[in-house]
């Protein structure tokens, strides 16, 4: 085939529709979001939050939003958890390798890892943005689950909002979560 | 608030995590993806793929991908009988009134829906490039679940790949799944 | 094969065990009732609430129970919104189509069609109680799904139970519910 | 309240939506159907077969589909292994004691326990037809099963179709089953 | 094969995968635990407080954790309303013979048959420690489920936790998880 | 509280009931055993084998079998495509440090990790048997899933069963395990 072969990309790709968010398996939430679930709603927010910013280039907003998480069909999603035993700059190559080994071989592939490497550090305002939307998206679906009953998901809020003050449309989202939370009373989390 | 306002759109966004693709229930397919994330597979393929392909803007086809399927949140997955049963006009003014309803009042409300609307009538190479990318992924979920098991699969395989022809790419990938598909050797559909 | 055909109905009847009812979905309760769990209830409740009420006829009553929904295995389960978007005229003809298109060939098909009438257009007690009691289930569902945690459920509460004023068991047993409901002590949702 | 009381088989009711037919379980199949589903899948059935049928009571046969696995919900769907180990009449016996603890209060209950009887004992054509629908039932959701993987359920078909010897229409479809299932051309289960 | 055969029971072992803890369900909780999660969680904490109780011979321990539910893969789990109905010495004398089909032919088979009543009889402080970390582990899972939600599961919290006395660890887990549980703050059930 | 306290572990302990394993949801079955399930079929097997095996400790055997995978609590079962990735060591260092943040308070922890060392390290008969039932488990999975469906196993099953040489009654069960799945009659995987 002379075309770049996506093919062993695919059922790579598909597994993301599978594999699930563990951060809320490990707090007893069940039938939770998969990684591919998680993604889409981070790519939507960045498309209608990214057009009302001015400045923000939508191809490369998307693009970022959806290559991000790929690694994660090699690596699985690491919880926090994991994260903090296995140490940041040990996860971090393991993504981009995994992200070598699932995509390195198309024309684009440098683009890609810049991308992704710009997504990680922080160094475009697109980056932080997609950063943003997903720690906004994460909030919307914690509370999505406390609506149905979840307890036990304080450690998905962070402590403020600072992180959102360079876009205020997510900045917005934010503060409008935390008050729809706060309608739904409940105690804060005993310390389980 | 004077930002245009998201938050009644967020639990619709977040619907589209748990509403399921109803064609693959029909036939059996038991725990089948979701909307969101055919929709996240499509848009993935479509920044991939599009890449390869010269002269796709690359904004405008994400935003395309991404925008398409919004209004099943409200509609839930029509499968193929209920088009057929509800016809085909009413189906699409209802989802172009559904994703009025959703995102009428933003910013971008204009471009959006064209955009919807160049996603229906095929009228840009972008749009046509999602149609079938959309395509293209459905055969490779039905060949997913073809290799854990399912048989009955045959409507969703188009009789021939003419629909990829305007897009090399796509077409290989096509005929790559075909070719998978042949080693699995399935008898023909029994015609239940 | 001389006797009318059910071979093709077969599996569509048994589709109604996969395909969901949406409105759950749509609230974010996850892994919810099929149509066929919904409608099996229904008609167990028929059964015993029409035996308690003078001069039902159990026959057409559980007929019409059984027929209500099958059209939902061409059409999955039309949330409220879905309704709205298509038009109920619209949604009324599809399901008589659907109907006929399933069962349409069987000797008996013109008493569906018209059992199946009578209940769309409540001109009979039978028909009314079956309605009456599918609103009922409903409600039992709804406090189900609460009672394990779920809120933002009020749309599935009617505002009040004149519509159960023709059957005392059915009003008896919604105002039951209702009892029961503010035992959880519930704040009223908040709106999102 | 003066209407006999059906607040507490309310939740009874709802918990056949959930209890799942085990003997899938047993053979490896995942995600199966509930008791509810099965339920209502026989009840149809005997609605539109029964209605081919000279002679058959509409009334009486499908309240004899709707109550004769009410008593589940307390016992569980016990698989042939268990009913095996306990024995056939204590088996019965707990049925019955179910169903008398489930609606034995009600002013129908000599009827219903009756019609249960009835069915235990196959002392009516009635009877016999949901007994003949049960199997076909379960003959339908095996080639089900097998459409889309699974193996190993041979255990599910019975020898031969002489139980729906009474009843042709039954027996037309018993055969168009078996029909169907020759298409699939598994190999004979291997004796695991 | 000269080896004492397990392959017959192999496919019966993985179905505790599958089979669930139907007491759950009866409740209105879905996705529940399946016997196989129950008893290994039963098992792991056996042995780590088994270790801190002086004279509790560890390997006996262990061997009456794993053994003792073994049985449930040919009954399936008996909910409590089951037991009532079936009668406890059914029960027992069903459980025995279900072990003896399943492991009888075994060389050790007359020494897990006798750990087997050793724990039904409560006749060892090993066999006892199981049956109270049994319970344990059944409110421990009871309150995970509480804190994603569910309530009406006060039948699963003993009165209190005499039961418990032989063991001060077990018994200070216990205290433990009743205290987390009045944190939640849930009203009392309402009698549903 | 005096006991060595195991409030923090319950909750880790119980997602493992949640936690599914990783490797499956690759190859796109679905709705896959747990990690706990995992874990309780393969000590369960390791009590059954080891009494078989002459010289076999019961105590140190169940010990290492239950407690070889309680990290994964905090680490999500790494798929071997993390652990390529993320290098052994690395694993094998988060691996230990997991297990020392869970029970590395109580009394018996040295032991408890000079077990879990004893399994990595296969530097005892009792650690060498836990990692063969380990891998048989794998396989009696595997073809459970093949039998209803699954395809695209292969590399679930080890080239040959050298490893079970050491433990005839093992490599028995391999033999058997790979006899079951020739009659299966799969074509060998297409190489997806």
């Amino acid at each position: 085939m002379d075309q770049p072969d996506l093919s062993a990309f695919l059922p790579r790709l598909l597994s993301l529709k599978l594999l699930p968010r563990t951060g809320w398996l490990q707090r007893g939430v069940r039938d939770v979001e998969s990684i591919a679930e998680h993604s889409y709603s981070v790519a939507v927010l960045c498309l209608l939050i990214g057009d009302q910013i001015e400045g923000i280039d939508r191809g490369r907003l998307l693009a970022i939003a959806l290559l991000h998480d790929l690694a994660e069909s090699l690596l699985g999603d690491l919880p926090a958890t994991a994260t903090r035993l296995l140490g940041k700059a040990t996860k971090r190559q393991a993504e981009r390798d995994g992200l070598v080994s699932l995509i390195g071989h198309l024309p684009q592939a440098d683009e890609y890892l810049a991308l992704w490497e710009e997504y990680t550090d922080g160094t475009s305002r697109e980056a932080r943005l997609v950063k943003a939307v997903d720690r906004l998206e994460l909030m919307a679906q914690a509370i999505a689950y406390e609506r149905v009953g979840a307890r036990g998901l304080d450690e998905f809020w962070p402590p403020n909002d600072d992180w959102a003050a360079e876009f205020p449309p997510v900045e917005a989202l934010a503060a409008h979560l935390r008050a729809e939370r706060a309608k739904l009373q409940w105690q804060p989390d005993p310390d389980v």
